[in-house]
């Protein structure tokens, strides 16, 4: 059912059924670290490069996820991914094999939300029983995508995120089947905003108006206050970003300074793992989804979230051609079963 | 309505409104030149460079689309869009100013076929009034963004394809409307199909098993034979890959012989444009669609057609590390009003 300017209200509000994350070596020494289903021994996961061992992360993910919700592939009808690398390849070769339909997305590390938000459309509306989501990312083929070769050793200025390694998988279902985590109550699509900002090396600024607009629009289209919500929940604005964010809303006298979290800050500890401004990428809100917002909406910690992964739309042709980095953000309204 | 294994049937079949379609110069010297709502007098399009000229042409065939529909841009509700360059920089930089929420998609030279797919499903299932899918490519940008610089002037095999400069845009809504064009009435999700061929100087090669594959799964799901659709049309197969997709489907005892067509070839004069096997992108099965194929619909020439466009997944970085090049093919069923 649309809901204001651009949202949607489900009449039959889909379920994440299952869900599953992995993720390398520095995010299970994390303070979330023990949460986590697989944390790998090595950030090659066994694979000969970098985007291989990526394509990987989302093959594991799916595997998991299908394993804890008791499916095989084809039960799943459609399968909504994506990554951050060119041409998304981590997702092309990493799901491949399951042979399930596939719809490839990109909306840089806002992905996970806009996975989530046309798997829960094509449920909610009877155009699928099951689809699966996924999302990717990892840190060393992130640097060599967007940044310098690992080799060059450059400097990180405090405003940068440190890129998680890892990916996180969802099954949405249109039935609770037998343990359903949560159900996806609503959404809010992003539009592409953009201030200016030319700084790739500060991409918590530069995403910060996109989440500030969502956030904004999701609670004027479902006529709600933050507290109607217990937590707002950002992908990656890291600290940097939150202090924009607030700002940005504070200016339409909207207070979230209580409610807001941001899974980029919740994944490392910023004085012991040197990781600056937080974590980013695809696979960090993914993941910290799976293990974490979902394990508190499951113990009834939390009746109700909007969770809202954040995406930086950069390339490094366009960084290169001096383009400024827009943002995007999807909303997912995510509340107990 | 969920159809056999992996299409959609729509109980309220969406409407194709109105639709737009610009290209570049070669592609306006070729056979269907001028067919083309705007044709480039140059390939810059006025911008300084080819990223900027690409994401110039989406703007320009939303521009015109939402024209020719007598809409304004807050009165579509969500964009579904993608191109072929790394992080889809085409996209977000083209469409962004016309500040509507957007779903960016990736599906390599399929998205055409995967835009219209999801926006036929959130317009049918009533999660909006009307939605705009655009997709691009741009021959410049492509060569530089999966082969070589142009100035190193590198000889292309005969079964090399030539990226079509240009760009499609179809408004899809609920209802008729004034001028409806054509009507969605089905689709059929496309797997990742890898037959482990490597050469990406000979896409059309990689991609016909994906198209088989799709097409097979759309007749057997819906139940039909070929001839029960006037034409079966392929994205960017080329005459190569159509030999190909001719003796996969026979080996399946299916001989689409008679109703095959395939946008690349359409597009050129194979002889005198020295462009080989055909055209390719994200915007050729779009520019054809829009141009040429709605208007043989409109007309009644054909009534009904499935719509498939191919994708070859494959990136730089994924060619060097000697990956395969997976195809994917996403179908689309239109018919008249």
């Amino acid at each position: 059912m649309m809901q204001g300017k651009q949202s949607i209200a489900f009449e039959k509000a889909p379920y994440i059924i299952a869900s599953a994350s992995i993720v390398g070596t520095k995010e299970g020494e994390g303070p979330l670290g023990k949460l986590f289903d697989m944390v790998g021994e090595e950030d090659h996961f066994g694979a000969d490069n970098w985007e291989d061992a990526e394509s990987g992360l989302q093959k594991d993910a799916v595997y998991l996820a299908l394993k804890k919700a008791n499916r095989k592939p084809e039960e799943i009808r459609y399968l909504f991914a994506g990554d951050l690398l060119g041409q998304s390849i981590a997702t092309s070769f990493g799901i491949m094999n399951y042979q399930i339909p596939v719809f490839g997305l990109y909306g840089a590390c806002s992905t996970c939300g806009e996975a989530l938000s046309l798997g829960a459309v094509t449920v909610a509306s009877g155009n699928a029983t099951r689809v699966l989501c996924v999302t990717s990312s990892h840190f060393a083929s992130a640097e060599k995508e967007f940044r310098f070769p690992l080799e060059y050793g450059n400097q990180r200025p405090l405003s940068a995120s440190w890129t998680v390694t890892g990916s996180g998988a969802f099954i949405i279902s249109s039935e609770a089947e037998k343990n359903a985590r949560a159900k996806i109550t609503g959404i809010t699509t992003g539009k592409i905003i953009d201030y200016g900002l030319k700084d790739s090396m500060n991409m918590g600024a530069c995403m910060a108006p996109a989440a500030a607009d969502t956030i904004y629009q999701n609670l004027v289209d479902f006529g709600r206050k933050p507290e109607d919500y217990d937590r707002i929940i950002t992908g990656d604005l890291g600290h940097v970003g939150q202090l924009a964010l607030y700002d940005l809303l504070l200016e339409k006298n909207i207070d979230i300074g209580k409610q807001h979290m941001d899974c980029g800050i919740e994944m490392f500890d910023q004085e012991s793992q040197d990781t600056h401004a937080g974590g980013s990428g695809c696979g960090c809100a993914a993941t910290v989804l799976s293990a974490y917002i979902l394990k508190q909406i499951e113990e009834g910690t939390w009746k109700r979230i909007l969770f809202v992964p954040t995406g930086a739309l950069l390339s490094k042709t366009s960084f290169n051609e001096g383009q400024t980095v827009p943002g995007i953000a999807h909303g997912v309204v995510i509340g107990g079963v």
